[in-house]
């Protein structure tokens, strides 16, 4: 069975791609990173996502991105937008090339798993407005990638997987339910507390809501509160 | 005075870097990664350059990659060869994906600091093992930049300047004394003892030896012994 390296965050979107690479065959070895994000509950929800869809492994590696700041996310002195899906422009909870860490990590991993897979799951149709979530970024990526290890020095070639960049909320949910993913262990809100209820009014929390209701299915997220 | 964040692991390379970004006018912003690497004893030598350098700022940022090992630097297990360099292939020093992994968070932190140049110590002559110091990987990495930021969104390109890439050992220690680098501060060996003292005899050490001796001047390391 092959290896493949999967980024997880413990939200909607990763854990739908899980759940793709394990239905291909591959043998999942999940990776979390933890940055020091705001919504830390997303670790632990990566944990139980990645047992309840039977990945080979799951590590949590950490990196302090606070020590750079530069978003809500891993600045407090930046709250996160509560007002409505921003239309235009990158929003504020962009964390400064962040994916780029987050890929070059799981590359670390999968050279030295012999992996020459590696599936990420941006999006780039809901949420259009950060710039490392765009198809041209991802091949981008990938050409580095292919320059940057010695797998590729010696003919393994990396193929860098991104299964529902294209895809909206609604279909993303739909594949995951014909999946078996139990959207219910997944925490979506960037700024869940402590035990992964979400607030229901950041950007992340009105996209994951509006797309079980295109999807016409149940949302089973937890709530602080009940949503607006 | 612009801004730039300058690549320094406390070797004899990138402080050469960091005195070359100075001498250009930059504002320079040193960063070093604690990535668990063998030789921690660089990290202080980074700190001790970066000051005498007149660094505007020197940050130490940590990222475990002994959670993937695969490296002789990153992995207890598998011992630094010291009989002397290889000539052919990948040696076992090579850390999968660690340059991409630190161009990453050196974007990062250029992004947050508004700066549009980030500068790199890899060197492709005395040592052309390592796939992620070749010229064509730094420019599929900028290329890369270019696209993962709100900066570059936002039509402020980065540069990655790779100064020494080009150079032999004896050249850049040439240029560096030009510049008044103190390069007995530095750091090179891949198995240093704490106090930072060299031992003479792995690839680091004997491509720095040489280096000096093709400068004709004298060597200023730290032996733990006498080299051989």
């Amino acid at each position: 069975m092959p290896k493949a390296v999967v980024l997880l965050s413990g939200g909607l979107d990763s854990a739908t791609v899980l759940a793709l690479a394990s239905r291909q065959g591959y043998d999942c070895h999940a990776l979390s990173i933890d940055y020091g994000q705001r919504h830390r509950a997303e670790l632990d929800a990566a944990a139980n996502v990645a047992r309840a869809l039977g990945a080979a492994e799951h590590k949590t590696v950490s990196i302090d991105l606070t020590a750079f700041g530069g978003s809500a996310l891993t600045d407090a002195a930046i709250a996160v937008p509560t007002g409505g899906v921003q239309k235009q422009g990158i929003p504020v909870t962009y964390v400064p090339a962040r994916n780029t860490i987050m890929l070059s990590l799981a590359l670390a991993w999968a050279e030295v798993l012999g992996a020459q897979d590696l599936f990420f799951g941006a999006n780039a149709v809901d949420y259009s407005g950060y710039p490392d979530c765009r198809p041209e970024y991802m091949r981008a990526f990938e050409r580095l990638a292919n320059l940057a290890t010695k797998a590729a020095v010696e003919g393994r070639r990396l193929t860098l997987h991104t299964p529902i960049i294209a895809m909206s909320k609604a279909q993303i949910i739909d594949e995951g339910l014909k999946l078996g993913v139990d959207y219910g262990l997944t925490v979506s809100c960037y700024q869940a507390d402590a035990q992964g209820r979400a607030c229901g009014v950041c950007d992340s929390c009105r996209l994951r809501r509006a797309g079980f209701e295109a999807a016409g299915v149940a949302d089973p997220t937890r709530y602080a509160a009940a949503p607006a």
